[in-house]
């Protein structure tokens, strides 16, 4: 297993996509993912830790955990099998046991981003698709995420996901 | 407090915008909430006991929820304020205990389909937008849901986010 963090959030011109950046804690190696614009959304708002007027799914997902007195103990990236990944969440009840789910990536990534969850990836997973990473250190991402990360492009791919829900929506 | 349960979900087309129409049991009567389209598909795909490959953000929430040996005992759409609907989750721990949570209306149904529990509205928020259902009986509703609920159309608007992420998205 090898820990990474959440290291940028990108849109992948070529089809619009968002794309996590997953960088190896101890190497300046990457790895990308693919995901859905929702999940990007609430990813994109867990990074700059801002919060919507109403709670985003994975911010009400992570407040049931709490409120039951569990926690999430790590997300576990564990397979790729054509080209779709399989994860894990890993919840530790109040009496200390773990339980595991099955889980897509991004709904992983998204809940680790609300509890502070360590992210682990399969070293042969990693492998696979790891890439040099273009950011060679901790300032050069801050300066990415403040001078680029524009959240304006994930409200707009989500189309209103995040917002609360409407009476009636503008036309 | 008003029992009502999903009895349609539909695109409003004057914005491309989905639409749940919650009917009060013990009436015709019907309340129209315009929701974002990650949780439309997921009513969608709730309202059809129809399965992803891979888990939906909804059926992991209901999953953990159950895992820890809890359940969801209702949901309540509680007030609307500037044209948006505060809703709650309450959950019943593995003690017996009652534990409310802020949430969205539309995580709020997501999540009731999941688990089954029933959906309560405000009387005030009912009654402001009520209309009359355009469904008479639970034979016509099946009918619609059966020949013009088009899945197509939730998974076209949702781009994708219900899919399992990928390592490459097609171009």
């Amino acid at each position: 297993m090898r820990e990474v963090v959440i290291k940028a959030l990108l849109v992948d011109p070529s089809n619009n996509t968002p794309v996590v950046l997953l960088k190896d804690r101890a190497s300046r190696r990457a790895m990308p993912i693919w995901i859905g614009e929702p999940e990007a959304m609430s990813i994109a708002f867990g990074l700059q830790s801002e919060e919507f007027p109403r709670p985003l799914t994975h911010v009400l997902m992570a407040r049931l955990i709490e409120g039951l007195k569990a926690s999430v103990d790590r997300v576990i990236i564990k397979s790729c099998e054509d080209a779709t990944y399989y994860a894990s969440v890993l919840l530790r009840d109040v009496n200390g046991e773990l339980h595991e789910y099955d889980a897509r990536a991004s709904d992983s990534l998204a809940l680790s981003l609300r509890s502070g969850c360590p992210i682990f990836v399969a070293e042969d997973v990693f492998d696979d698709s790891a890439i040099e990473s273009p950011f060679a250190d901790e300032d050069e991402f801050h300066e990415f995420v403040e001078s680029d990360l524009d959240l304006d492009v994930f409200r707009k791919l989500s189309g209103g996901s995040g917002r609360g829900d409407s009476a009636r929506e503008e036309t």
